[in-house]
């Protein structure tokens, strides 16, 4: 039977049917209306009500946007959506009337690259998600780490350059100052000397193998890696994958991450090198791991 | 019944029968004789054999200095004893011809605080243990991280200063070479202006409420909250155990500690802020974890 995947963004609502071997079948969407958690609520049913069928499981897998509690009921709090302490998931429940399983966005997208993407063969990986900020994810003994008050894992605020780039979240130097989407851009700007360079003219130029761009890309690679040393010092992961947006750049930026992460890494005690590979599921991997944890949490592979 | 835990250290081998709820109720010792991996087997089996007896659990728990395969059979390398790719569980099952639990020094010590110390009420923490270097350990929805080859929470390893000081394990600027006791005498003897302050007298001047040997423990105090700052937004534990000799310093340390991490933490996501603790085992702390660690690889609460 297919899986029912939610993905809650800032700027829109994704919603797929999932085989259980990770196949999206069907998938839908709608704007978020960030500023009216009520209609994104009637939305997320809206498109419940389309997908559901008798062929398809009863609990429905929500990947959102947001800082979870540790028993994935609660929103902290939502970067770009109007959710403060608000009850996510029992609000879900009410308006779907069926079971729900929440969980963040960025550790949805790693599950899904951990069963089905460019880490399925392993039982640990970390996840980058690179896009406007650095999400990210970690499976330890096939099981994702969560952490102590359900906001581990947020490994854009790894500290890279104490006292450096004031970051949103109130510290300095944050790994996601240096290695984000916007970090890329910031750069090219600088290198370009013009404040209007966009992403995707970033990315044309790349293409045309544009040196300043390649400079850029070059910086934030080498910031990736310094993170991706002390995250393998403290996670030991068998696989790092890179994904979100700027890893579109596939080995142009794997190549400067890779350098950078042997250049600063030791490779003490003697245990292997954990392999750093670019995501492969793109964009619809928050789907397929909201759908594929919704799954697991309703008892196994039906 | 009590279980018997062995902790093999660079220094010396401690052997304790240790009872349910965490209590030493013996404990004994033998000189490591790091250069003879042989003779470190025959003693580990000389302590066993003075302890065990009827009321003792069978399976032993054995903490060594070592950096251990994810499966805990066998030693990649050992920093300060002559092991490297020695099949330690093997032998030591030959020997003791009874089932052992192998781990990591300071993933045992972690384990203590964690069912019986510092943080016995938490169900997720950091621990670290700052001696001559800096050790780790995690603990995950009551699960050490072990990591993917085994070689998890080498927390000393993290890196607070991108560029910095050389570490022994190749990389710069890590964690341990900001905040160990090693550090903590360096930034002492440069304070004080002479080469041969040794830790037991700083910690004399220390007591004494010297102004130089304050500052020394504020740098080193200084790099820990850094260090527990980037350690938060990845791991997110509930409770941060500072054990391990320089934590005798107490308050006097985990004041600065905390102090800097109050700078460098951004409480994003709205999430509980963690609590900073001294560790309360002291040393016994190895052969406790190592004993407890055994007696929940036999079968719970024996």
């Amino acid at each position: 039977m297919d899986a029912l995947g939610i993905d809650i963004g800032g700027t829109k609502i994704a919603a797929a049917l999932v085989s259980p071997d990770g196949n999206v079948t069907t998938v839908l969407s709608r704007p978020t209306t960030a500023d009216d958690p009520e209609r994104i609520i009637a939305s997320v049913a809206e498109l419940v009500e389309e997908l559901s069928g008798p062929h398809v499981l009863d609990i429905v897998g929500v990947a959102a946007a947001a800082f979870l509690d540790r028993g994935r009921d609660n929103v902290y709090l939502a970067p770009n959506i109007s959710w403060t302490n608000f009850p996510l998931r029992a609000r879900l429940v009410d308006a779907l009337d069926r079971p729900v399983l929440l969980e963040n966005d960025a550790n949805a997208a790693g599950w899904a690259e951990f069963q089905f993407g460019a880490a399925r063969t392993a039982e640990s990986m970390i996840m980058l998600t690179i896009g406007t900020g650095v999400g990210g994810a970690i499976v330890e003994s096939g099981k994702l780490l969560l952490g102590g008050f359900g906001a581990g894992a947020e490994l854009g605020h790894l500290i890279i350059e104490p006292g450096g780039r004031l970051c949103g979240c109130g510290t300095r130097g944050c790994l996601e100052q240096y290695a984000s989407g916007t970090a890329l851009v910031r750069e090219a700007r600088v290198l370009l000397g013009r404040d209007d360079v966009s992403s995707a003219e970033l990315m044309e130029l790349f293409e045309h193998g544009d040196e300043r761009a390649r400079d850029a890309l070059e910086k934030v690679g080498a910031a990736l890696g310094v993170g991706i040393s002390s995250l393998v010092a403290v996670i030991d992961p068998e696989v790092i994958v890179i994904g979100g947006g700027v890893a579109a750049a596939g080995e142009h930026l794997l190549e400067p991450v890779r350098r950078s992460f042997q250049a600063t890494y030791g490779p003490y005690g003697g245990r292997p090198t954990p392999d750093i590979l670019v995501a492969t599921l793109g964009n619809t991997a928050g789907v397929v791991g909201a759908a594929d944890l919704a799954r697991h949490a309703r008892g196994g592979a039906l």
